[in-house]
């Protein structure tokens, strides 16, 4: 959970917390320090809103209990606009969330799984929701803007010059390098390399070119 | 990865796999068994497209071995149309992917993370992964339609006659409960519990009228 920016968690009647549970948290062990301890009716009291999570509902069990039920990406935009604290309530291990305490939740979350395989556990669970909920925007990296790849093309196409690509293809080959450098997105870093990279050639060619005619 | 309907797993230079191995796998021991092993190389030989993960990338270090990165769903979308088969390679629990490992990918992945714990372990990356590369659609519940919609509302508009609901009010009325009912999306198991109350209490009111008359 504090992978994913999130640092305020609920222990519900836990067992006793020991070594293992501090060596478990590893670098998240301030989490485990602030936990606060609650029983289920305390949740209930203390959260605006509470979302329970549930094993893939069986097809055959269409109970009221555990349906409608949302995949995580969903309960995210649905808690979006709440004005108020959330609570997100995961069962145990083996056997989850007994009926009784998720039949005042406000929402049923549920995982997408294979049919194959569908019993998550507990850890992963908390892990994919808590990654889909914070929905992280990944890092940026500076991407060429339309001046850096239209002078990216001038070079391009002065090499093409150079190497005596015939006149007749040119357009279709420019056309052909636009969508192949446009479609992949170049970074300023590879733009620069690529130049750098023509450079190299030119100079190669030219030195020939003065080498042969000395 | 089995939970999400991944099974084929290549192991690339594994230590040996004893009981813990088969013990964690669980209701995956299928998987493990039908693992094949690789050597990086190997890796590299026979997928048409490789893409790599790595843990979030500092943004002092920008190097091109890691850049650019895109995120899981990002990866998902990239690799939608490649007709040819595709590996997903982890690295080690303890340092990932060397750059020697990586170099060669054909596209670099990382799971966006909170700055104050930006490093997943190894079993949780592989899960969120393979949710996001999966992207299974969640169960499907009957909502109501149009026509069973509209014949609550007019059950609705009934029930607020009896009641001796103001005329005045009505319209509006009836458009906040078709704001708060429409939003909320009905099951067809939910409009008939609707309908249930409502004519329990119908049926209350005009004993207790009768009871009167009599």
């Amino acid at each position: 959970m504090k992978n994913f920016g999130f640092t305020q968690l609920v222990l519900v009647n836990p067992c006793p917390l020991g070594d293992e549970a501090v060596m478990r948290a590893s670098h998240a062990r301030d989490v485990l320090d602030n936990a606060r301890l609650m029983t289920i009716a305390g949740v209930y009291r203390e959260f605006d809103f509470v979302v329970a999570t549930t094993g893939e509902v069986s097809k055959s069990v269409c109970t009221a209990m555990r349906m409608p039920y949302y995949a995580p990406a969903e309960v995210r935009e649905i808690i979006a606009d709440i004005d108020g604290t959330v609570a997100i309530l995961f069962g145990r291990e083996n056997w989850g969330l007994a009926n009784e305490e998720l039949k005042r939740a406000d929402l049923v979350c549920t995982i997408p799984t294979s049919e194959a395989y569908p019993i998550l556990n507990l850890s992963h669970a908390v892990g994919i929701v808590c990654y889909e909920l914070a929905n992280l925007p990944r890092g940026t990296y500076p991407l060429a803007g339309r001046v850096a790849m239209e002078s990216l093309y001038r070079h391009i196409e002065a090499f093409l010059d150079l190497i005596d690509h015939p006149g007749f293809k040119r357009e279709n080959t420019m056309i052909l390098l636009r969508r192949v450098l446009g479609r992949t997105r170049l970074t300023t870093r590879e733009v620069s390399t690529l130049h750098g990279l023509m450079r190299r050639a030119e100079w190669h060619m030219e030195n020939k070119v003065r080498a042969r005619d000395q």
